[in-house]
């Protein structure tokens, strides 16, 4: 019997904690695994030595209920990439070093594009070694732009969070008379799929987002104006979501069209959607607000999405049978094998199949004026948004697992 | 038996049609009232003739409770501020004519400071014509800035969702390594009571906010600049809090203070948390990053405090009641009898007594060097968090009630 230790890596999402939960309980249910080791801060706590034994916390229950609904990452995150194999072995062996004095079977790294670099150049090296060690990888990110898998773990909380955030903005704008422009900008530099998310905000009284803008459609600021002045003639108040990642013909970011400079003469980057409130302000005579959804759209777990956290908690459930039974350099996969009723089956994929991809939302999926998407975009996403998980708040605030060995 | 009208007019709170819900079943409770009118963009719509008669729709108790936890305002809003009753009587003999056409025995009027000034003039001009019309002002705002009242509905719910973000925002930030400031920008120009509840976001393992910053306390940048530089000694992570309003010893607002110029040659005013994103890039060697919780903040129903939401219920029934008892010209108020166990009671003031005041952070609740908030003032604020209103959910998304009539 060995161990095993897993890692969270790169950018946070509501979710990541429920796919550690997954593997934690997983590895405590299997007979192949003993001691369940945290690395924190991802790979580099493995390089520096840090980490924790979480088999007794995560026996209990309620712990691993609570990390199943805790935003972010118990564990910590990195920015870490490994050399190449062939430039430099040492941060290998060092791994692999303390995987030999922890007794270690399998590692499992919870991450996205970048991470999953790493399980590619882990397991490779473990097979260069011949090392038994399984390396395997467990998908997240908001960004849902993982090529192979249906979607990705984190994507539909965060789709929720921008869904129900729209709607919300929808009621509180609609209540003046004055005409009025609101922007509100959403995460995805490379892929728009969670600016999309926002379709789902529209009902039988609701209209927005009355424009939705991805990174994947060429965005056209006479377009652009010309659209919110068309709407505007026939409607007080539009909104507008908009991809921080947009960019014009030529492929130049709109966020960085700006020559702002600031009290110290600097130039600074706007974000895409102060750029448009500034462009509307200039050349229409209306109200404009932009909003950036900012960091919340990510690690608002009080509205999570309970879909996304189940399916999070058995991908990393899958991965430890991945490794149980043998199989090394695969990441987890999900795939949709009906959309009415919403069922998904979990699998597997080479990781190096998926390490440098991206998954762009397919051209079909984007109305021809490239302002909206379509109604197949929003069958996809709607599945995974269902359903709100159970949040205990204490003091009137959502109670979280502490993440104490991280304490600042 | 008379009939009445009410309205809503100022910011939008995710409280204010928990008010509107105690103000319409509290009419259709009394017998000294009939139906029950809702006049459209708050006073504007009496002025226009726009209104609903909303007698049936709130009868069906479905409707009112999802009324309870909807955001911003059913009956849409106003910024319309009446000429005083000395320069033109024209718009207030308009609406005592549209009054007397619909029988009206009583108008409610929810709102902040500005919607008190009009129910003071209002009142004033029908004691000068003897009209039997009462006039009563149900306070609401985010600010929690109104005297007399021990606070104001739509305080505890922003609150709540300001404490709860900066918890989440906490989680998503200590994941990292490399050292960094968060900014997060919180509504209030002159009152720092929203950013101070940011304070009930710390418990025994979450130290942030580690700054919070009013706009009572004179900002002074070079102490901001070495407090962060402190902190940043022994913590990884800074989090500040501070108000939208914040400014020097002089008075100058801190968010007007940058010089940027956008790409049309423009001077562009950054928000303070822009401000001092900006400031800390040029002066320290660590990550940035500013968060606007912007309109969220007031808007999020779906993380509303149900004690406000309840207290504001009943603001609005002890409005008619003062109404139906002969009363005019109030504003309904509340006082905290006990703070442990918290409980209050409803009264009224004289609406003449609150339209203009400001009631500012007390000096003695911040702390001597500007940069937190006392004790005295968490528990001033923790009552008023408590406790989460049942919010359905159709579709992944808060059901909340539609507004047809203004629809956009």
């Amino acid at each position: 019997m060995k161990n095993c230790i897993v890692a969270q890596s790169g950018g946070p999402t509501a979710a990541i904690n429920a796919s550690l939960a997954g593997v934690i309980y997983g590895a405590l249910q299997r007979p192949e695994f003993d001691r369940v080791y945290g690395s924190l801060n991802g790979i580099t706590g493995i390089l520096e030595e840090r980490f924790l034994d979480l088999t007794e916390t995560f026996q209990k229950q309620e712990n691993l209920d609570l990390l199943k609904v805790s935003p972010a990452m118990y564990l910590g995150s990195c920015r870490y990439k490994l050399p190449k194999l062939e430039d430099d072995q040492t941060p290998y062996a060092q791994i692999f070093k303390l995987f030999e004095k922890l007794e270690i079977g399998a590692f499992f790294y919870i991450g996205g594009n970048d991470s999953m670099d790493t399980v590619d150049k882990l397991s490779a090296y473990a097979a260069s070694i011949d090392s038994p060690v399984r390396v395997i990888g467990v998908p997240k990110t908001i960004d849902n732009d993982l090529v192979v898998t249906d979607h990705t773990p984190g994507f539909g909380s965060a789709a929720k969070y921008v869904a129900s955030s729209l709607r919300e903005v929808y009621h509180d704008t609609v209540i003046y008379t004055p005409k009025s422009v609101t922007i509100v900008e959403v995460m995805g530099r490379d892929a728009g799929w969670l600016t999309a998310a926002s379709v789902l905000a529209k009902n039988s009284y609701c209209a927005a987002p009355h424009l939705i803008y991805l990174p994947e459609a060429a965005f056209d600021t006479e377009e652009f104006i010309a659209d919110v002045k068309t709407l505007l003639e026939s409607c007080n108040n539009v909104i507008v979501a908009v991809s921080e990642g947009i960019r014009d013909k030529d492929g130049k970011y709109i966020s960085a069209s700006t020559g702002k400079v600031d009290n110290f003469g600097h130039s600074q980057l706007s974000g895409a959607g102060k750029t448009l409130e500034y462009l509307v302000q200039e050349r229409l005579d209306v109200k404009v607000r932009s909003i950036e959804l900012n960091i919340l759209q990510r690690c608002a777990s009080h509205i999570a999405s309970k879909t996304d956290l189940e399916e999070s908690f058995q991908e990393g459930q899958h991965g430890v049978t991945l490794a149980a039974e043998g199989k090394t350099g695969l990441m987890v996969t999900i795939t949709r094998t009906s959309s009415d009723p919403y069922t998904v089956e979990y699998g597997s994929a080479p990781v190096c199949d998926i390490a440098n991809g991206v998954k762009a939302v397919p051209a079909e999926w984007i109305n021809d004026r490239g302002n909206g998407v379509t109604e197949e975009m929003a069958a996809y996403i709607r599945p995974l948004i269902q359903g709100e998980p159970e949040i205990t708040f204490v003091d009137g605030i959502p109670s979280y697992l502490p993440v104490p060995h991280l304490v600042s």
